[in-house]
Protein backbone atom coordinates (compact mmCIF):
# COMPACT_ATOMS: atom_id res chain seq x y z
CA UNK A 1 0.00 0.00 0.00
CA UNK A 2 1.35 3.36 -0.98
CA UNK A 3 -1.49 5.54 0.16
CA UNK A 4 0.38 8.16 2.48
CA UNK A 5 -0.79 6.11 5.37
CA UNK A 6 1.32 4.47 8.09
CA UNK A 7 0.65 1.08 8.06
CA UNK A 8 1.51 -0.73 11.50
CA UNK A 9 -1.14 2.01 12.33
CA UNK A 10 -5.03 2.43 12.51
CA UNK A 11 -7.49 4.34 13.89
CA UNK A 12 -11.09 2.57 14.58
CA UNK A 13 -14.33 4.39 15.49
CA UNK A 14 -17.75 2.85 17.47
CA UNK A 15 -20.32 5.27 16.49
CA UNK A 16 -23.59 4.60 18.90
CA UNK A 17 -26.59 5.77 17.64
CA UNK A 18 -29.72 6.63 19.83
CA UNK A 19 -33.25 6.08 18.15
CA UNK A 20 -35.76 7.48 21.11
CA UNK A 21 -35.71 3.30 21.94
CA UNK A 22 -32.49 1.38 21.57
CA UNK A 23 -29.26 1.52 20.84
CA UNK A 24 -27.35 1.01 17.65
CA UNK A 25 -23.86 0.88 16.30
CA UNK A 26 -22.96 1.77 13.00
CA UNK A 27 -21.00 -1.00 10.53
CA UNK A 28 -19.28 -1.18 7.29
CA UNK A 29 -20.30 -4.43 5.06
CA UNK A 30 -17.23 -6.24 4.19
CA UNK A 31 -17.38 -8.41 1.25
CA UNK A 32 -14.84 -10.95 -0.83
CA UNK A 33 -14.81 -12.00 -4.45
CA UNK A 34 -15.17 -15.38 -4.84
CA UNK A 35 -13.61 -17.64 -6.88
CA UNK A 36 -16.36 -17.74 -9.26
CA UNK A 37 -16.23 -13.96 -9.40
CA UNK A 38 -19.14 -13.14 -7.42
CA UNK A 39 -18.66 -10.40 -4.38
CA UNK A 40 -20.12 -12.87 -1.24
CA UNK A 41 -20.41 -11.28 1.92
CA UNK A 42 -17.55 -11.37 4.42
CA UNK A 43 -18.41 -10.13 7.65
CA UNK A 44 -19.02 -6.46 9.60
CA UNK A 45 -16.89 -3.98 10.87
CA UNK A 46 -16.41 -1.35 12.73
CA UNK A 47 -15.43 1.99 10.82
CA UNK A 48 -11.73 2.40 10.71
CA UNK A 49 -8.67 2.91 8.73
CA UNK A 50 -5.06 3.74 9.13
CA UNK A 51 -3.58 6.86 9.94
CA UNK A 52 -2.19 9.13 7.72
CA UNK A 53 1.49 10.41 7.74
CA UNK A 54 1.65 14.13 9.55
CA UNK A 55 -2.00 13.75 11.11
CA UNK A 56 -3.08 13.39 14.76
CA UNK A 57 -4.83 10.57 15.99
CA UNK A 58 -8.11 13.01 16.75
CA UNK A 59 -7.73 14.45 12.99
CA UNK A 60 -7.80 10.92 11.99
CA UNK A 61 -10.91 9.41 13.76
CA UNK A 62 -12.50 12.59 12.27
CA UNK A 63 -11.50 12.05 8.48
CA UNK A 64 -12.37 7.97 8.75
CA UNK A 65 -15.86 9.14 9.65
CA UNK A 66 -16.29 11.48 7.71
CA UNK A 67 -14.85 9.91 4.58
CA UNK A 68 -16.47 6.72 5.26
CA UNK A 69 -20.06 8.23 6.79
CA UNK A 70 -20.11 11.86 5.58
CA UNK A 71 -20.89 12.70 9.42
CA UNK A 72 -18.56 15.15 10.57
CA UNK A 73 -17.95 17.73 13.77
CA UNK A 74 -19.72 14.57 15.63
CA UNK A 75 -18.17 14.38 19.34
CA UNK A 76 -15.49 11.59 19.24
CA UNK A 77 -13.68 10.16 22.12
CA UNK A 78 -10.69 8.75 22.14
CA UNK A 79 -11.42 5.26 24.58
CA UNK A 80 -8.61 2.56 24.45
CA UNK A 81 -5.87 1.39 21.81
CA UNK A 82 -6.01 -2.07 20.92
CA UNK A 83 -2.61 -3.81 20.13
CA UNK A 84 -2.67 -7.61 20.48
CA UNK A 85 -0.28 -9.63 17.60
CA UNK A 86 -2.84 -11.52 16.95
CA UNK A 87 -5.61 -9.19 16.56
CA UNK A 88 -5.60 -9.95 12.33
CA UNK A 89 -5.33 -13.16 12.77
CA UNK A 90 -8.88 -15.19 12.12
CA UNK A 91 -8.97 -16.75 8.58
CA UNK A 92 -11.65 -14.62 7.08
CA UNK A 93 -9.36 -11.15 8.01
CA UNK A 94 -6.63 -12.72 6.52
CA UNK A 95 -8.59 -13.11 2.88
CA UNK A 96 -9.47 -9.91 3.17
CA UNK A 97 -6.19 -8.26 4.31
CA UNK A 98 -4.79 -9.77 0.86
CA UNK A 99 -7.60 -8.81 -1.16
CA UNK A 100 -7.26 -5.30 -0.37
CA UNK A 101 -2.99 -5.40 -0.66
CA UNK A 102 -2.08 -5.43 3.16
CA UNK A 103 0.48 -7.92 4.86
CA UNK A 104 -1.77 -9.91 7.21
CA UNK A 105 1.43 -10.48 8.74
CA UNK A 106 2.05 -6.88 10.13
CA UNK A 107 0.68 -6.21 13.13
CA UNK A 108 -1.08 -2.91 13.70
CA UNK A 109 -1.96 -0.98 16.50
CA UNK A 110 -5.54 0.55 16.58
CA UNK A 111 -6.43 3.24 18.43
CA UNK A 112 -10.14 3.41 19.79
CA UNK A 113 -12.70 6.29 19.63
CA UNK A 114 -16.66 6.38 20.36
CA UNK A 115 -19.49 9.08 19.45
CA UNK A 116 -22.59 8.85 20.51
CA UNK A 117 -25.19 10.09 18.05
CA UNK A 118 -28.88 10.88 17.29
CA UNK A 119 -29.71 8.36 14.51
CA UNK A 120 -32.52 11.18 13.36
CA UNK A 121 -30.58 13.77 13.23
CA UNK A 122 -27.66 12.74 11.45
CA UNK A 123 -27.35 11.75 7.59
CA UNK A 124 -25.24 8.28 7.09
CA UNK A 125 -23.94 8.76 3.42
CA UNK A 126 -23.17 5.85 1.32
CA UNK A 127 -19.84 5.36 0.13
CA UNK A 128 -18.11 2.91 -1.43
CA UNK A 129 -18.11 0.84 1.79
CA UNK A 130 -21.72 0.43 2.74
CA UNK A 131 -22.61 1.71 6.14
CA UNK A 132 -25.57 1.39 8.22
CA UNK A 133 -27.13 0.99 12.00
CA UNK A 134 -27.51 -2.35 14.09
CA UNK A 135 -29.02 -3.19 16.86
CA UNK A 136 -26.71 -3.39 19.53
CA UNK A 137 -28.17 -6.07 21.72
CA UNK A 138 -28.09 -8.16 18.01
CA UNK A 139 -24.49 -8.55 16.90
CA UNK A 140 -23.25 -11.76 17.18
CA UNK A 141 -19.52 -11.30 15.69
CA UNK A 142 -17.67 -9.20 13.79
CA UNK A 143 -14.27 -8.86 11.65
CA UNK A 144 -10.96 -8.52 13.17
CA UNK A 145 -11.15 -8.18 16.92
CA UNK A 146 -13.79 -5.60 16.73
CA UNK A 147 -16.26 -7.35 18.84
CA UNK A 148 -14.02 -6.55 21.68
CA UNK A 149 -13.08 -3.06 20.67
CA UNK A 150 -17.20 -2.70 20.55
CA UNK A 151 -17.16 -3.78 24.34
CA UNK A 152 -14.76 -1.74 25.20
CA UNK A 153 -16.49 1.03 23.81
CA UNK A 154 -19.17 0.87 25.06
CA UNK A 155 -17.98 0.46 28.64
CA UNK A 156 -16.23 3.21 28.38
CA UNK A 157 -19.59 5.18 27.15
CA UNK A 158 -21.25 4.05 30.43
CA UNK A 159 -18.64 5.59 32.63
CA UNK A 160 -18.29 8.56 30.84
CA UNK A 161 -22.44 9.05 30.65
CA UNK A 162 -22.11 8.39 34.49
CA UNK A 163 -20.08 10.91 35.54
CA UNK A 164 -20.39 13.57 32.90
CA UNK A 165 -23.38 15.28 31.56
CA UNK A 166 -22.77 13.43 27.76
CA UNK A 167 -26.98 12.38 28.14
CA UNK A 168 -27.86 15.88 27.11
CA UNK A 169 -25.54 16.32 23.59
CA UNK A 170 -28.29 13.70 22.15
CA UNK A 171 -31.27 15.87 23.72
CA UNK A 172 -33.33 18.73 21.55
CA UNK A 173 -32.71 22.34 23.41
CA UNK A 174 -36.09 21.32 25.27
CA UNK A 175 -37.21 17.48 26.67
CA UNK A 176 -39.22 15.37 28.47
CA UNK A 177 -37.72 13.53 31.42
CA UNK A 178 -39.20 10.25 29.38
CA UNK A 179 -37.28 10.60 26.93
CA UNK A 180 -34.05 11.50 29.33
CA UNK A 181 -34.88 8.26 31.52
CA UNK A 182 -35.25 6.21 27.99
CA UNK A 183 -31.47 7.21 27.48
CA UNK A 184 -29.67 6.16 30.82
CA UNK A 185 -31.74 3.44 30.47
CA UNK A 186 -30.69 2.07 26.96
CA UNK A 187 -26.96 3.43 27.17
CA UNK A 188 -26.92 1.58 30.70
CA UNK A 189 -28.96 -1.47 29.85
CA UNK A 190 -31.10 -1.38 33.07
CA UNK A 191 -34.66 -0.02 34.12
CA UNK A 192 -35.22 2.58 36.00
CA UNK A 193 -38.14 3.19 38.62
CA UNK A 194 -40.48 6.41 36.87
CA UNK A 195 -41.12 8.02 40.73
CA UNK A 196 -37.41 7.39 41.72
CA UNK A 197 -35.79 8.70 38.62
CA UNK A 198 -37.98 12.31 38.78
CA UNK A 199 -37.33 12.37 42.70
CA UNK A 200 -33.49 12.28 41.62
CA UNK A 201 -33.91 14.97 38.55
CA UNK A 202 -35.72 17.40 40.84
CA UNK A 203 -32.85 17.33 43.16
CA UNK A 204 -30.36 18.62 40.22
CA UNK A 205 -30.14 21.98 40.02
CA UNK A 206 -28.84 22.09 36.30
CA UNK A 207 -32.22 20.09 34.83
CA UNK A 208 -34.48 22.96 34.37
CA UNK A 209 -38.11 22.88 34.24
CA UNK A 210 -39.94 25.23 31.84
CA UNK A 211 -43.28 26.64 31.90
CA UNK A 212 -43.80 24.63 28.35
CA UNK A 213 -45.48 21.75 27.57
CA UNK A 214 -45.14 18.91 24.82
CA UNK A 215 -47.16 20.32 21.33
CA UNK A 216 -49.19 18.85 19.09
CA UNK A 217 -48.71 15.00 20.68
CA UNK A 218 -51.79 12.64 21.07
CA UNK A 219 -51.45 11.54 24.71
CA UNK A 220 -51.50 13.80 28.00
CA UNK A 221 -48.78 16.90 26.80
CA UNK A 222 -45.85 16.46 29.17
CA UNK A 223 -43.62 19.04 30.90
CA UNK A 224 -40.54 20.30 29.36
CA UNK A 225 -37.12 20.70 30.80
CA UNK A 226 -34.06 22.08 29.88
CA UNK A 227 -30.33 21.67 30.57
CA UNK A 228 -28.45 24.44 31.91
CA UNK A 229 -24.64 24.56 31.43
CA UNK A 230 -24.09 28.00 33.20
CA UNK A 231 -26.10 25.84 36.07
CA UNK A 232 -23.64 22.55 35.71
CA UNK A 233 -20.42 24.37 35.81
CA UNK A 234 -21.13 26.94 38.33
CA UNK A 235 -22.68 24.21 40.80
CA UNK A 236 -19.86 21.35 39.83
CA UNK A 237 -19.58 18.75 42.72
CA UNK A 238 -15.94 19.55 43.91
CA UNK A 239 -16.55 16.87 46.79
CA UNK A 240 -15.98 13.51 46.79
CA UNK A 241 -19.14 10.84 47.21
CA UNK A 242 -18.81 6.93 47.43
CA UNK A 243 -21.81 6.32 44.09
CA UNK A 244 -20.06 3.50 43.49
CA UNK B 1 18.37 -0.03 16.72
CA UNK B 2 18.16 -3.57 16.65
CA UNK B 3 17.02 -4.94 19.84
CA UNK B 4 13.37 -6.22 18.64
CA UNK B 5 11.38 -3.13 19.25
CA UNK B 6 9.05 -1.73 17.32
CA UNK B 7 10.21 1.16 16.28
CA UNK B 8 7.13 3.85 16.33
CA UNK B 9 5.32 2.30 19.25
CA UNK B 10 6.04 2.63 22.91
CA UNK B 11 4.58 2.69 26.39
CA UNK B 12 5.07 5.48 28.68
CA UNK B 13 4.30 4.31 32.25
CA UNK B 14 2.94 7.28 34.76
CA UNK B 15 3.53 5.61 38.46
CA UNK B 16 1.81 7.27 41.07
CA UNK B 17 3.12 7.02 44.55
CA UNK B 18 1.30 7.74 48.09
CA UNK B 19 3.69 7.98 51.07
CA UNK B 20 0.29 9.12 53.17
CA UNK B 21 0.88 12.63 52.88
CA UNK B 22 1.11 13.24 48.73
CA UNK B 23 1.24 12.52 45.66
CA UNK B 24 4.40 11.68 43.81
CA UNK B 25 5.45 10.09 40.73
CA UNK B 26 8.42 7.89 39.44
CA UNK B 27 10.41 9.63 37.02
CA UNK B 28 14.11 8.73 35.28
CA UNK B 29 16.91 11.32 35.34
CA UNK B 30 17.90 11.32 31.62
CA UNK B 31 21.86 12.55 31.07
CA UNK B 32 23.67 13.60 28.18
CA UNK B 33 27.36 13.48 27.04
CA UNK B 34 28.97 17.21 26.68
CA UNK B 35 31.70 18.15 24.00
CA UNK B 36 34.01 18.26 27.17
CA UNK B 37 33.17 14.89 27.99
CA UNK B 38 31.17 15.39 30.97
CA UNK B 39 28.00 13.73 31.72
CA UNK B 40 25.45 16.75 32.22
CA UNK B 41 21.64 16.79 33.16
CA UNK B 42 18.98 16.64 30.24
CA UNK B 43 15.71 16.25 31.63
CA UNK B 44 12.76 13.89 33.46
CA UNK B 45 11.11 11.69 32.21
CA UNK B 46 8.06 9.26 32.64
CA UNK B 47 9.32 5.53 32.71
CA UNK B 48 8.82 4.31 29.17
CA UNK B 49 10.67 2.30 26.15
CA UNK B 50 9.52 0.80 23.02
CA UNK B 51 7.51 -1.96 22.42
CA UNK B 52 8.79 -5.14 21.73
CA UNK B 53 7.94 -7.73 18.62
CA UNK B 54 5.24 -10.30 19.48
CA UNK B 55 4.26 -8.39 23.06
CA UNK B 56 1.07 -7.41 24.04
CA UNK B 57 0.88 -3.82 25.02
CA UNK B 58 0.04 -4.62 28.76
CA UNK B 59 3.08 -7.26 28.74
CA UNK B 60 5.03 -4.17 27.53
CA UNK B 61 3.64 -1.84 30.03
CA UNK B 62 4.61 -4.68 33.17
CA UNK B 63 8.20 -5.10 31.35
CA UNK B 64 9.06 -1.67 30.91
CA UNK B 65 8.08 -1.36 34.92
CA UNK B 66 9.94 -4.25 35.94
CA UNK B 67 13.52 -3.92 33.91
CA UNK B 68 13.39 0.22 34.81
CA UNK B 69 12.13 0.02 38.40
CA UNK B 70 12.49 -3.65 39.78
CA UNK B 71 8.34 -3.34 40.32
CA UNK B 72 6.74 -6.11 39.09
CA UNK B 73 2.95 -7.56 39.81
CA UNK B 74 1.49 -3.97 40.36
CA UNK B 75 -1.99 -2.65 39.10
CA UNK B 76 -0.99 -0.92 35.75
CA UNK B 77 -3.86 0.36 33.85
CA UNK B 78 -4.24 1.59 30.24
CA UNK B 79 -5.60 5.33 29.53
CA UNK B 80 -4.77 6.87 26.70
CA UNK B 81 -2.61 6.96 23.55
CA UNK B 82 -0.36 10.23 22.46
CA UNK B 83 0.50 10.22 18.58
CA UNK B 84 0.83 13.79 17.86
CA UNK B 85 3.55 14.13 15.24
CA UNK B 86 5.56 16.71 17.18
CA UNK B 87 5.54 14.72 20.21
CA UNK B 88 9.28 14.02 19.99
CA UNK B 89 10.37 17.33 18.41
CA UNK B 90 11.66 19.59 21.51
CA UNK B 91 15.23 20.38 20.75
CA UNK B 92 16.44 18.63 23.90
CA UNK B 93 14.59 15.43 23.07
CA UNK B 94 16.18 15.38 19.55
CA UNK B 95 19.94 15.41 20.88
CA UNK B 96 18.70 12.57 23.35
CA UNK B 97 16.99 10.64 20.83
CA UNK B 98 20.28 10.72 18.24
CA UNK B 99 22.48 10.17 21.24
CA UNK B 100 20.80 6.68 21.94
CA UNK B 101 21.07 6.19 18.01
CA UNK B 102 17.14 6.58 17.54
CA UNK B 103 16.11 8.70 14.56
CA UNK B 104 14.35 11.84 16.13
CA UNK B 105 12.36 12.65 12.55
CA UNK B 106 10.88 9.29 13.36
CA UNK B 107 6.60 9.55 14.66
CA UNK B 108 6.55 7.51 17.94
CA UNK B 109 3.14 6.68 19.02
CA UNK B 110 3.25 6.19 22.92
CA UNK B 111 0.63 4.30 25.07
CA UNK B 112 0.28 5.56 28.33
CA UNK B 113 0.10 3.64 31.35
CA UNK B 114 -0.78 4.80 35.20
CA UNK B 115 -0.67 3.24 38.33
CA UNK B 116 -1.15 3.61 41.93
CA UNK B 117 0.72 2.35 44.56
CA UNK B 118 2.22 2.39 48.19
CA UNK B 119 5.48 4.27 48.36
CA UNK B 120 6.30 2.52 51.28
CA UNK B 121 5.33 -1.07 50.26
CA UNK B 122 7.63 -1.03 47.16
CA UNK B 123 11.16 -1.23 46.58
CA UNK B 124 12.26 0.98 43.31
CA UNK B 125 15.41 -0.13 42.58
CA UNK B 126 18.08 1.71 40.71
CA UNK B 127 19.55 -0.01 37.03
CA UNK B 128 21.55 2.21 34.62
CA UNK B 129 18.59 4.87 34.79
CA UNK B 130 17.90 6.65 37.96
CA UNK B 131 14.63 6.46 39.03
CA UNK B 132 12.90 8.41 41.91
CA UNK B 133 9.65 9.83 43.39
CA UNK B 134 8.98 13.23 42.71
CA UNK B 135 5.80 15.20 44.64
CA UNK B 136 3.29 15.76 42.05
CA UNK B 137 3.08 19.07 42.34
CA UNK B 138 6.83 20.08 42.15
CA UNK B 139 6.87 18.93 38.94
CA UNK B 140 7.08 22.02 36.29
CA UNK B 141 8.34 20.42 32.90
CA UNK B 142 9.43 16.83 31.30
CA UNK B 143 11.45 15.87 28.61
CA UNK B 144 9.17 15.35 24.91
CA UNK B 145 5.14 16.07 25.67
CA UNK B 146 5.41 13.44 29.08
CA UNK B 147 3.73 16.59 31.14
CA UNK B 148 1.02 16.61 28.88
CA UNK B 149 1.01 12.31 29.61
CA UNK B 150 1.52 12.83 32.90
CA UNK B 151 -1.49 15.85 33.36
CA UNK B 152 -3.81 13.03 31.06
CA UNK B 153 -2.87 10.34 33.55
CA UNK B 154 -3.88 11.90 36.64
CA UNK B 155 -7.29 13.24 35.23
CA UNK B 156 -7.79 9.13 34.50
CA UNK B 157 -6.92 8.45 38.21
CA UNK B 158 -8.99 10.92 39.36
CA UNK B 159 -12.05 9.58 36.96
CA UNK B 160 -11.02 5.91 38.35
CA UNK B 161 -11.14 6.70 42.12
CA UNK B 162 -14.26 8.24 41.85
CA UNK B 163 -16.01 5.32 40.07
CA UNK B 164 -14.19 2.20 41.40
CA UNK B 165 -12.89 0.95 44.98
CA UNK B 166 -8.98 1.84 43.50
CA UNK B 167 -8.13 3.40 46.97
CA UNK B 168 -8.65 0.47 49.18
CA UNK B 169 -5.53 -0.67 47.26
CA UNK B 170 -3.30 1.52 48.71
CA UNK B 171 -4.46 0.83 52.60
CA UNK B 172 -2.96 -2.28 54.59
CA UNK B 173 -5.98 -4.67 55.52
CA UNK B 174 -7.33 -2.49 58.60
CA UNK B 175 -7.19 1.17 58.27
CA UNK B 176 -8.42 4.31 59.78
CA UNK B 177 -11.22 6.68 58.32
CA UNK B 178 -7.94 9.34 58.05
CA UNK B 179 -6.01 7.27 56.51
CA UNK B 180 -9.15 6.68 53.87
CA UNK B 181 -10.03 10.46 53.57
CA UNK B 182 -6.50 11.48 52.74
CA UNK B 183 -6.02 9.20 49.79
CA UNK B 184 -9.28 10.73 48.34
CA UNK B 185 -7.51 14.41 49.45
CA UNK B 186 -4.23 13.67 47.89
CA UNK B 187 -5.49 12.19 44.74
CA UNK B 188 -8.80 14.57 43.84
CA UNK B 189 -6.60 17.82 45.17
CA UNK B 190 -9.49 18.93 47.57
CA UNK B 191 -9.76 19.05 51.17
CA UNK B 192 -12.76 16.89 52.51
CA UNK B 193 -14.74 17.84 55.43
CA UNK B 194 -14.03 15.26 58.19
CA UNK B 195 -17.68 14.90 59.92
CA UNK B 196 -19.10 15.04 56.14
CA UNK B 197 -16.96 12.15 55.00
CA UNK B 198 -17.23 9.78 58.03
CA UNK B 199 -21.58 10.21 57.76
CA UNK B 200 -20.41 9.11 54.01
CA UNK B 201 -19.03 6.43 55.02
CA UNK B 202 -21.51 5.19 57.69
CA UNK B 203 -24.06 4.73 54.69
CA UNK B 204 -21.43 2.59 52.64
CA UNK B 205 -22.26 -0.93 53.68
CA UNK B 206 -19.19 -2.21 52.48
CA UNK B 207 -16.76 -0.06 54.65
CA UNK B 208 -17.18 -2.40 58.06
CA UNK B 209 -16.31 -0.98 61.26
CA UNK B 210 -14.41 -3.37 63.26
CA UNK B 211 -14.55 -4.04 67.16
CA UNK B 212 -10.39 -2.83 67.37
CA UNK B 213 -8.38 -0.17 67.18
CA UNK B 214 -5.34 1.50 66.47
CA UNK B 215 -2.42 -0.01 68.72
CA UNK B 216 1.11 1.97 69.84
CA UNK B 217 0.37 5.31 68.54
CA UNK B 218 1.23 7.73 70.58
CA UNK B 219 -2.02 10.02 70.42
CA UNK B 220 -5.84 8.63 70.91
CA UNK B 221 -6.13 5.22 69.15
CA UNK B 222 -8.66 5.81 66.51
CA UNK B 223 -11.42 2.89 65.29
CA UNK B 224 -10.11 0.41 62.58
CA UNK B 225 -12.20 -0.38 59.55
CA UNK B 226 -11.85 -2.97 56.61
CA UNK B 227 -12.95 -3.24 53.03
CA UNK B 228 -15.38 -5.70 52.39
CA UNK B 229 -15.25 -6.89 48.43
CA UNK B 230 -17.81 -9.54 49.15
CA UNK B 231 -20.15 -6.97 50.13
CA UNK B 232 -19.10 -4.05 47.72
CA UNK B 233 -19.93 -7.03 45.05
CA UNK B 234 -23.23 -7.65 46.17
CA UNK B 235 -24.51 -4.14 47.10
CA UNK B 236 -22.74 -3.02 44.03
CA UNK B 237 -25.06 0.20 42.19
CA UNK B 238 -27.39 -0.92 39.53
CA UNK B 239 -28.94 2.35 39.33
CA UNK B 240 -28.41 5.56 38.36
CA UNK B 241 -27.22 8.83 40.21
CA UNK B 242 -26.53 12.28 39.11
CA UNK B 243 -23.34 11.85 40.71
CA UNK B 244 -21.06 14.75 38.53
Amino acid sequence: MNDNTISNLSVDCVIFGFDSEKLNVLLLERKLEAENGETVFCDHTLVGHHVRVGETLDESAARILEETTGLSNIYLEQFYTFGNPDRLKKPRAKLWLESIGRNPEERVISVGYFSLVNVNSVHVSYTERHASWFNLNEIEDLGFDHKEILNKALEALQTKIKTNPLAFELLPQKFTLSHLQKIYEVVLGIEIDKRNFRKKVSQVPYIVPLKEKQQKVSHKPAQLYMFSRDIFEATKKKDFNFSF
